[in-house]
């Protein structure tokens, strides 16, 4: 079931909701392949970056040879504009990661439960409440999350150093260097865990699907009347109707526009029929993957 | 006056001080570029992004008249991740703001007095201190560039959204969507009025640069005296020691070595005038500028 | 139902949910009400704090009829840990109008649907979609509650100014300042007509505390059965293996436990029926109501 | 010399920058104490807090014998905005830890030199310029409090948790929690080894005094001429005047007025010579250490 604020909208496949995370982290790869460039220069240029007392020339070897390009004007250091940027992709991927972690969190939850995190044989639950499977591993991802973001204001203000340096960027850089980028690739591979070893419950999907009793098809309905003659504000408040009472009578809306003189006149059964099934929704999805994954 | 760590270190020439910004702004400008196109993105997908009501010709028929890309998949809405990446941007461009601003501030400090903000013939002053002239253009940047920088962590807690989409990155982007663009407009064009207006004093620069009596140039010194037989832990004490008397005394380098034999005997005197001599910092000036502005 | 993890875990009352959040509001409303008075000092003391040109006599004079604390040490200006630790209550505040507005995100999903925000008659739901009842004020609190937090970081570096002050802290507060407050206090306002409008469905609450059909209680179950003499983890087993056998087949514990001999032979049917009854989760709910509202 | 902007001002003494940082750590020790104090609480309440399978003298008597108040109401664990209001506050001290050392590192500077940090006999200094002293500790204390600082956001996100809690906030206090403690405690200790043993140069703060030459008097000349019956306009224009031929002929202000007749005949000699004295500048210090250190 497709959801937006939290509440049943239109149909969607589980596929889809892969498919857009894919191509998010398709992005993300190759914003991390440009901030590795961006930080990827050598600079040996001297106290305060004039080349006072060494030529040029051996930038220029050893950057070749480390697969470098020259910074083309340093100060004693490389300039950390190119660091805030990199630590800034790290917190968007982490914010992608968290996005991944909170679906799951949402379709583990018991109300819903359409998928789980891997649950192996030998694992204990809860010790007090043997029956729970916590999505854990998403929950502590969520936190990551957090952590890898939190460098990224410390980064930005290191960009304003004094003069040709102080060293004020030092001690943030030791700390959030490898923090941030050996918390990011735990992250990433505990994620990619996560996601192979995912147990998919597609008959809950299915049964979710049908919480709301066709409520979810109420817009096409009202589409469909506008067609017959009547006026959209009218076709709204028919449709609206039926809606409240099947929300507050627990019927379903199908069965219940049945009696409808008007609709059974108007509509055929087979459009009916058609107007609440899924089809429709699907007709696009394989244009979407071609798109992401051609 | 280049400068580490606030302490003079080597000469530098202010251009090169300039060009350094230039180069970062550089940078700066082809992020923004990208981070637009990052954004520039359609999405006339539907409730949950199946185009299950719309077909998708008319998002690229959209997308194609407003000189968009179609988002290769879309939920209800284009994924945050994009706009993350976009206020991350405005925030190291806020960091390179603030580093241009810093440094307008230190060399305008009263003691130092390099250089100092425009100041129109009908401004007044502090009205309780006439004589003061304040850099508060450049502390006033130093201020927005706090503000722009601190829109980037809703930016990327907005990455995670419930589903298909919930609303709460909304209110946040009424906010730093107009609040980070205007921001850093203003702070642009003020800092290029600042710096197209800025009073320069070079004779301030050249007496800076003499402020530790030729200090400066104890390396080369240094340097120099193992080249005639002894050690560089010898010579590093040698040079240690006049440097230390001429700090307590208030000597000039220059003439206080006049007086040691050894230096006199081993090393001639046109060589000691070219190592007190700035000529060396500035052989290389040229070669950055064209990396630079080439 | 108490969840944790987003998993049913132990049954609660809604009234324990309210009373928590209205605890951690009586904390707030101590911590505002500390952070106003840590900002209420008054500082007439001259262009560095001196008092050179001006009595002290005048700060206190006005620091009485404006009912404020004289700032026993000012510079220029008051210092800014004071207002920035104002601005940090501001942070938790919204971090608290967040957790309240995820919570009644949470029990208004589709799936959930323990309660909903009110929803006036005039009041149109989705366009597209008129079914839909969503919970936008809850989220669009969590959005403001990012913007109110994100002004906390500008407000911390406001603390460092250059000596006797710089007037970098001044374009911060002037946008922090009123954007703070005036979101917060919409944003409390907000959270109070939420609260006070809100409509409760206990039915779907009792619904959903059925949804495990009985698998919460498994934990009473064992600890009983280490009472009959046999291990804990002998019990243990026994319960997991009924627990997942209820799970796949979707059967009621209760009844399933009905048909081992050994639990029907050692626990009385009455104290069988306990075990699976809600009495024991709400015995000391009156006992800390009295703590809180006392 | 007391600075604003960066800029002279008008004098203070080294001892009243010295009482403005003790009055701001009394307060982040009160702070402090009062953070503690609000995360010192006791939960043995259960899975959601109820109680249900313990008694709450349990944790009345563990509470008691740990010296913590019991948590009026929890969830399965602590409400985390008491944690936020800790880590709050720790990023309150870590600003006020890179105020003082922002000031050490200012007066440090070459061309002010007021004072240096301590530098061991054995110390060496820049290796390629031994004649540097750099005020390397409070650099770093500056990286360490943008570390700091930079825990408030994630413990501020760790607020909002899912119904009785989910587990994303306990990766991140894992980190926070000891690195944050650590890191400021490391920095408090450093701090004060700092101020402990700083090198203060009471003659070069003199000579910082005189660098404009009596121009940091010209307020008080300002003022006594409004007292000889013209207009503060004209007192302003005629004092303004002689400032700027002072700061552009590099002259002493006290020496330019004597040749201007009016000024001569108006005020006494006696007079003129108390105008530009400190005198008047220290006359509240007194009062001032009084209402901090009494």
């Amino acid at each position: 079931m497709g959801r937006s604020h939290g509440i049943h909208a239109e149909p969607i496949t589980f596929g889809l909701k892969l498919a857009s995370f894919y191509e998010e982290f398709k992005r993300n790869r190759l914003r991390l392949v440009r901030a590795i460039e961006e930080v990827s220069t050598c600079a040996i240029s001297g106290a305060v970056g004039t080349f006072a007392n060494i030529d040029p020339k051996v930038e220029q070897f050893v950057a070749k040879k480390l697969n470098l390009k020259p910074e083309p004007i340093s100060t004693q250091i490389i300039p950390r504009d190119r660091h805030a940027f990199y630590f800034s992709i790290l917190g968007i991927i982490a914010g992608s990661i968290e996005r991944v972690a909170t679906e799951i969190r949402h379709l583990q939850r018991t109300e819903v439960y359409e998928l789980q995190e891997y649950f192996s044989k030998n694992q204990k639950g809860s010790s007090a409440m043997p029956h729970k499977k916590n999505p854990i591993l998403s929950e502590n991802l969520t936190g990551l999350s957090r952590m890898i973001r939190s460098t990224v204001a410390p980064a930005l203000e290191n960009i304003t150093l004094w003069h040709e340096r102080d060293i004020s960027h030092s001690s943030v850089e030791r700390n959030i260097g490898p923090d941030a980028n050996i918390t990011l690739d735990f992250a990433l591979v505990r994620l990619s865990n996560i996601l192979d070893n995912m147990i998919v419950y597609p008959e809950k999907m299915l049964e979710n699907l049908n919480i709301t009793k066709g409520l979810i098809f109420s817009q096409e309905l009202m589409l469909e009347l506008t067609k017959t003659g009547i006026s959209r504000e009218k076709a709204y408040k028919i449709v609206q109707a039926y809606a409240k009472k099947c929300f507050a009578e627990n019927l379903n809306l199908f069965d219940v526009v049945q009696n409808d003189k008007y609709i059974i006149k108007n509509i055929s059964q087979q459009r009916l029929k058609s107007i609440f099934s899924y089809s429709k929704h699907f007709k696009h999805i394989n244009f979407i993957f071609r798109r992401v994954f051609r």
